[in-house]
């Protein structure tokens, strides 16, 4: 299937291209249009973006020293997962038009083998689930919560980060497990959406407490005690959960976002509190997606018919045109979005 | 076996009458010289202690809040494990002179029932390792590596406090399984002991650093990483530890004794590294020995002909004198002695 092969694509590319200290701002990074050649070699696609993806882990890799991979190198275009359509192809396997996952990163055109991106079925679920909740977030709640935190009916789940696009799912997948589940959000928006639309059995806004002391006494009046803690933020809402858990709780590190924009090269301080897993018994166990990447069946055939008959919630937030990109990344840093944040363009 | 039923007992006694806030000091405990009648109903037992146990979960339990159980409470006899002699019998399974484990506390004569105690068999092993190897630090040496730090060959396994009662065992059990073991603990004198008689692979004397990031770079350069941390101190040496250990790593928290005279109540402040766990995929597991008491016959099989055999090493601190109690207490927390330590009275 050779499609226009001498046909070339004018293409825009965000590059990564200045550690930051902080937060992320425009001078991290740098927008070129250049041109990539149509010419493909055996089993090569040209692959057009359609939703691009903005991720926390991003900032992780940002740092200079190691953290779970080497430091996203500097000087080339920003990695990340991208839902497109292949525009060109000399592959067997894929078609013009076809929806393909890929991890091709901020640009709007990229060339890679068939190998590396994977077909999807946009009749079976829309396309950008590919990014949320059928993907590494989805994949990290449900493996996150299902073998490290192993619910039971009638345990209590607390979900730090709960209205984002991680703690979101978690958080329905513990309903559904049967457990009680409480959600750590900021602001009343993020609360209401918790109680309303995810029905929680109830949601705290950790912006009303200013201190760890008042935020962990409301966390023991609403929940009782903690068998479950799921974290996405890390810092002051955490050192308020621990002390909370329960006989043999487990608590699962899905991200400390709270700490990405600088303290996990210099770490803030915070209240020690292992003794609290003495006491207990308890267990902190550190997730990531990737570890569960070739269980993905196992999570899509259970939830996959949940997202077909919207028996389950995947929220989205959408926002157009690639020159947003960064941008987009820092709000993730500022808690302004509910759900999975996406840039479509 | 009804003995002398008539005869009563000079007891001296150690009444716990005042909680410590930091340190353990006379104040807070009360010798009382009382008479224990030597009437038995039916299945009692008289038991004059010989040993008497001094264990830092005993400081823990000094807390005004609960901890892994309700305070201790205040005017009665301090708690202990102890071993001693049966002196007086109205039970079958008993006769004068037996050696028994019990659970007496802090005083010279208890009467119990025949259930509460436990026969030991002297020749098989000396009576003083039912209060050390071969019972509540032993246990929790042995389940806590083997359970919650799965140990395997090769494997690089790092113990805080490694010179006292649980980490020396620890770090002779972790040797057996095929691991590189390095040991942290207090001066010169303890190290050699790690390494002249423990035979393990290196020792860290923690007193020679003064910061965080000064020890955190010994411990990378002694051993490229930790597979298993085995905590017993928590504090500084903690923090040092975790930015070090490996993907799949796995802490335990046996006890964090640093923080014991003050900071459980008012948490000291150390640097957030939960990010370490999420970067690893690790796990921090708290243990407590009472999890495993029903499992003991599992252990027993093992360690006790080790202990026969002379295979392994079981350094006893014998102090001589039942007023001596308080302050040995005390001197837990002052890492002054090499192993088990005892009170012989």
């Amino acid at each position: 299937m050779q499609t226009q092969m001498l046909q070339s694509f004018p293409n825009r590319q965000w590059f990564y291209v200045k550690r930051p200290v902080g937060r992320v701002t425009g001078e991290h990074f740098d927008l070129r249009e250049t041109e990539l050649s149509g010419a493909l070699a055996a089993n090569e696609v040209v692959v057009k973006a359609r939703y691009i993806s903005v991720d926390p882990y991003m900032r992780i890799q940002q740092h200079e020293r190691n953290t779970y991979d080497v430091p996203h190198p500097l000087g080339i275009v920003q990695r990340a997962g991208t839902v497109g359509q292949i525009v060109a192809t000399n592959s067997d396997k894929f078609k013009d038009g076809d929806w393909v996952l890929g991890y091709n990163g901020w640009q709007m055109f990229a060339k890679c083998h068939a190998s590396e991106v994977q077909k999807l079925d946009s009749d079976a679920a829309p396309v950008s689930t590919a990014l949320g909740v059928l993907g590494m977030p989805g994949r990290t709640a449900w493996f996150g919560l299902m073998e490290a935190g192993r619910p039971r009916p009638g345990e209590t789940v607390v979900v730090s980060g709960a209205a984002g696009a991680v703690g979101s799912l978690v958080a329905q997948f513990a309903k559904r497990a049967g457990c009680r589940v409480f959600g750590i959000a900021g602001g009343a928006a993020k609360c209401d959406f918790l109680v309303d639309k995810l029905h929680l059995d109830g949601a705290l806004d950790y912006k009303k407490y200013q201190s760890r002391e008042a935020l962990s006494a409301e966390i023991v009046r609403l929940t009782n005690g903690v068998d479950i803690y799921f974290d996405n933020v890390g810092g002051m809402i955490t050192d308020a959960v621990i002390p909370n858990i329960k006989l043999r709780a487990r608590v699962i590190i899905c991200g400390a976002i709270s700490q990405y924009d600088g303290g996990l090269d210099e770490p803030d301080l915070g209240p020690r509190f292992l003794q609290h897993l003495l006491f207990q018994r308890a267990t902190i166990q550190g997730i990531l997606a990737r570890d569960y990447t070739q269980r993905m069946d196992e999570m899509t055939k259970i939830v996959a018919p949940w997202v077909r008959n919207k028996e389950i919630v995947f929220e989205e937030t959408i926002v157009d045109g690639f020159e947003k990109l960064p941008e987009c990344l820092n709000s993730l840093f500022e808690g302004k979005n509910l759900g999975k944040l996406l840039v479509r363009v």
